[in-house]
């Protein structure tokens, strides 16, 4: 039996519902530069969450494909096509709604795993206002995949690139590294520009401009990125999941 | 390359944005009785649009995965656990935002296709909004899979069993026979219950009782169903939404 | 004593208001047509409540005269002048406020009786809404008038021209022969236009084009309507409402 | 040919559109004692509506019958079974929208007419809204019946009673008066009660308590009410309304 | 201690808040003419609030320093540079937040002083959407600072000049003692303008136009104002309004 | 003349408000531990406003003393009392309506100053609205007083005390420096508890929990603190804003 939801009839998620962790891995569409496709995030949610569930035996819910607005030292920003961004009231709207009836389908525990930066502040709203209404009746953990990754993983990852902080891991070599580990054929590394990266700004100017981030919408190089990079990260998160699933419920 | 923008670098995206059709298939996370997992509307909105956009040479926005509330008499309604189900303004505001987003990159012709019969007085009301905001900026039209179908392929495919009319054909034939085409490894039929269907209803009720509706979900029998009828219904329906294409942009 | 609210006291309202049914009839404002005033739907969803109110001791709350956005090949759409629409987040709302009221008083039995295409979709979600916020304390039936109307009364009232459908019975046999027999004075058969009809159409194109629906607004003719057939068609459908009174409540 | 909306077809409603003032009439469904109906404030609202409407060749939209919330020192409060009340963010949503409509349609000049003290800071929140939108687009006069009331009226009509402020005058003098001139039919003089009317407090204090107004919802007493009263009061409104009407447009 | 939750911990907070009123002061950011500052509004309502919390041991919550929009014949309207106005539906929000999470935090009395014309209406909304989530758990007070005030008061206020109405007392003799009173050091005496002040309108017209009212903002002279008046007005209020919370809570 | 807005007449903003920059300062209402008082982020926020004002010539517009949501692991949480939170909509809406108003009074160029670290991406979402509302008619530039701190100043304020990062600088010593610096007598040094400090997380849970916590609201140690390295940090970052105004208006 899969561990999505997609794949799964009514009755048998009917049967896992209370006692399994509903996992609701949230990506968006955004700009990865030339050699990522649109949907890193998306696919890195997705296949953590797959991943996740398989050691606990939990459920996949369908992925949130669109997320909050990507910013420029973070994403690129809105100017990149391709990007596709919601508004925060959107996105609380979306991910409340989806808990509230998870909650009274009579799910107990709520995982939601997220891959884009800008997600979090709007995510994190929703779940308050869920819990708010159902107090007591629902548990929900939220977590971004990167949160929980030890130290030394960092260090092993960024071996011969320093590590340019979370914001600007944006289509660089964590990324890509994952997407190579999780789905190659989806990864153009002929096409990778080794940029010199976005330089770091004290504070944000609207009406964004976009000549504050490199040309090609990477933000930090993405240079050294291997598949076994893809999967050192897999294995050292997963098992940090895992414990925060322990943990938390 | 792919006709798929989760596929797409930003690059591919921006190269094909004027000129093509950009198709956003819109699903949703809902029963499908014994035989049939929660994504029957999100795998058949997504597969039409694929084999759309291969036809046209279009592009396939991520699919929504999550739609209007079930109603009991064209989706089994709510009290199905797995139907997970969004409010009117919520599914409003997502479909507005992403389409306002695709305007903004400079798309000019957008196809929303739906597979969710609930789903599209909301969608059209978000199309609305976004067509009085951009005007003759952007040509958007809306159908559903089933709308452009002949008459003629009706017949054929209700050969055995009488043509219940689309609120009814939920888990039944037409849905259990694209599916058997478009991805059969998720159907089980031999769960299929022969179901003598849910009976008509002049009105609707609230609270929303159970009873009214069969066990398991099927609201028509789903018997006489086959993977060759799905084609029949894929290959009338894909050559009308192509001269839909043509006519409409 | 009235069974109009308009016309009761508030003494006269506490009275009844736990036992009997009160009912919301909802219409429009919206062209039909150079024989028909604006208010088609609104006259004829007050006088079915008010008949239907008179046979089951009911109460006739007041009439919404404004509903959502008339669709091209349904109302003729929003480019005829005097249609006026509202959007659907507003339609919402408003119902859901006078229902939340209605039970707030005490009253627990609610049919909302509709005469406006356009409108079910909206309303059904306001009632959604109300209902799993005060659950069993109050019982919410919508219908349209039409729905309940058998098979044999459209044989009749066809007897000439062919039954096109409910979507294009706008400004046609049906609504005008309502209004013969409720509000004679406001038909004006003398400009009726024997149209064509509109031509159906599988898909939604947006911005809306005024050239795809006849100029008049007819959406199928009018020829053939009298009173007498609004006499059957009012007969025939209030006898339903009465069982449908009866079964839900 | 009518100057109600309600009973012209759209063509007729499109001659005028440009050159008139459309009115619309706002009111309220609200307890008004034991001797007035629920509609007395849509009743007045309409009538003067129309009664303007001949003096100035102007149309009059259809009136909206429920209004913002009743206080306890202005209506009698919620507390009163058949005060059926609006939310603030509906009702300014509900005017906004018909309002819009209306500017669309290519009207130019719109006076809102209210008869309901609690709905004015929400409508003229609409007004504002769309002002703002439509800028010199449109010119929007909003007032009630009671502000160009002369200050010699309110002698005759107060000539045994003490005037009690506008806030009071509910169930009171003017609206009896007004509604025996009006719609004599709705009025049941003999269950009239000479209240004592309610004290007045220098603050509001939630939750409402039906305590603070009198058993029968009036609140300062009808006696002395007539119709050659409510004459008297029309006669010199109108007139100032016509005067308003000629300085504003 | 002080009586500013600004200047209290949470642990001093959280000793008196089951037993002590919390004051809400609002106030506005509005043009008041050349010889007061754009905080008239705040400052009134907040040095109010002080001096009441003294007098009954409450304590003051942060004021609202920004109020609903201004009026043109309640305060100038929003074409004075320098008004800084709310939505109407943004200041139901705020408050509503703000007194939530007050009676979240076990607060009991609650009253709210508002100190700008034009808020009430939005406030009093705010007020009931809590006040019917929360029930009995929580007592809420509203009221101006004018409202208590004595008939006799006035006259000593207007000994000179004729009182015009509450609305026209906008940068004009009560309002200018006040500040003389509460914060001499914002006064601008010398550039007080003897305005004829505005001119009363029975109706509200929009695109609002700045000629309806004197070019200075000052709506009544200010002449004949002193910090004696204001010290007449504040202790005359300041009794009324220890009545209020003797009689309320 | 005094730089803030709270200070000034309409006629004085008037003459400043095309040249200058507003200075918008955010701050909460947010538990601070046993020494700080409710006010720590909105009398940082006015206070380097202030500062940075009368370096540029600047006007400071009226502080916002309420945020958003106080999170466990940045601010202690929602469950100590004192804390008032506002929804993330009602924080976008308040933003955007004060941004608006000043855009439409003329000004073009406003800096935004944020103290509560749960605030910004609201903020940022307020800014994103208007920016895209009014496009090149007017600059607005975010920060936080602490994104453009230099590095050594952390060296030097954290020269005993490991510097434990922004998040957990709540209430230690950083802003009791800061409040020791601009505001001595709010704080109260001897009540300060010498805390362990909280333990970070790498995931977010609901229902929180106040365990998770320090019992005093204190998350990091704020001993050391004092006026003198609060002055090191005004001066180093009041340089640092300067070079921002210059460079981003």
């Amino acid at each position: 039996m899969s561990f999505l939801m997609d794949h799964m009839t009514w009755m048998e998620f009917n049967e896992k519902k209370e006692e399994s962790v509903v996992i609701l891995p949230i990506g968006s569409t955004e700009q990865h530069g030339p050699h990522l496709p649109l949907s890193v995030d998306t696919v890195i949610a997705k296949e953590f969450s797959i991943a996740l569930a398989k050691q606990i035996n939990g459920m996949v819910a369908p992925t949130l494909s669109y997320g909050y607005k990507s910013q420029p030292l973070s994403g690129g920003g809105p100017l990149f096509p391709g990007t596709i961004d919601l508004n925060g009231e959107t996105l609380i709207k979306l991910v409340e709604d989806i808990l509230c009836e998870l909650v009274k389908d009579g799910v107990k525990k709520i995982l939601v795993l997220n891959a884009h930066f800008e997600n979090e502040a709007f995510v994190l709203e929703a779940i308050d206002l869920v819990s708010n209404k159902y107090k007591d009746k629902v548990t929900i953990v939220e977590t971004n995949w990167w949160d929980p990754m030890p130290e030394d993983v960092i260090d092993k990852v960024f071996d011969e690139v320093k590590f340019p902080g979370w914001a600007f891991e944006h289509a660089a070599i964590t990324e890509t590294s994952l997407m190579l580990y999780f789905a190659e054929e989806l990864v153009h590394m002929d096409r990778m520009v080794d940029t010199k990266g976005a330089t770091p700004c004290a504070y944000h100017k609207y009406p964004i401009e976009k000549s504050t981030i490199p040309e090609s919408g990477v933000l930090a190089t993405a240079r050294t990125s291997t598949a076994e990079k893809g999967k050192i990260i897999v294995d050292s998160v997963l098992k940090e999941l895992v414990s925060i699933v322990n943990e938390a419920f």
